[in-house]
């Protein structure tokens, strides 16, 4: 690894369980802040406000503030984001297809 | 997504930058704790503990006590481990790849 202690610093924002499930919610396009709260199931607002916030920071999602009515702010992927997306997909995927054989490992650690 | 909040808490583990780390340490085959203390830069004794049991807990990683001198644990990838670092592999190459980009996305927020 280049530089573990910089590459360390990344992963605490994009491996961030936040981060991922709301960079996936904007893999299909812009979304409304109220949009991605209803989607990401759990989170709260104020923990969606920081992972956004900290997503803008790092160039990964575009915060937009649209005068229609009713004005409201849209979130959407910058191309970097959206090569961040396809590189979170894998883990993403690989997380929901072992659900089972994670739940029958923690129950037989539980059980000893 | 199937279950989502289960996924999210799937997450809550190998969405873990301190479990990522790990799993990557471990790609090669068999570490010691000290070992792993060493390669993984800034992690405390106390955090790299949690981490290897939450990943003994899930089924990624098996811990065995050596009755060699000195007795030393070792810690080491399951089947099912050995598939989550390959799914984590692309996540890790895009963070080191996108250092300079974060960097300079973070100067730029930090300076408007």
């Amino acid at each position: 690894m280049a530089d573990p202690c910089k590459a360390r610093e990344v992963l605490a924002i994009v491996g961030d369980k936040w981060a991922l499930l709301v960079v996936r919610m904007l893999k299909d396009g812009p979304r409304r802040f109220t949009e991605l709260k209803r989607s990401v199931e759990g989170i709260s607002q104020r923990m969606l406000t920081v992972t956004l916030r900290d997503l803008e920071r790092d160039g990964i999602v575009t915060r937009r503030v649209r005068n229609v009515m009713p004005p409201h702010v849209e979130y959407e992927l910058t191309p970097m984001g959206r090569t961040l997306r396809e590189a979170t997909a894998p883990l993403l995927e690989w997380s929901i297809a072992h659900l089972p054989l994670i739940d029958a490992a923690r129950a037989a650690y539980d059980d000893r």
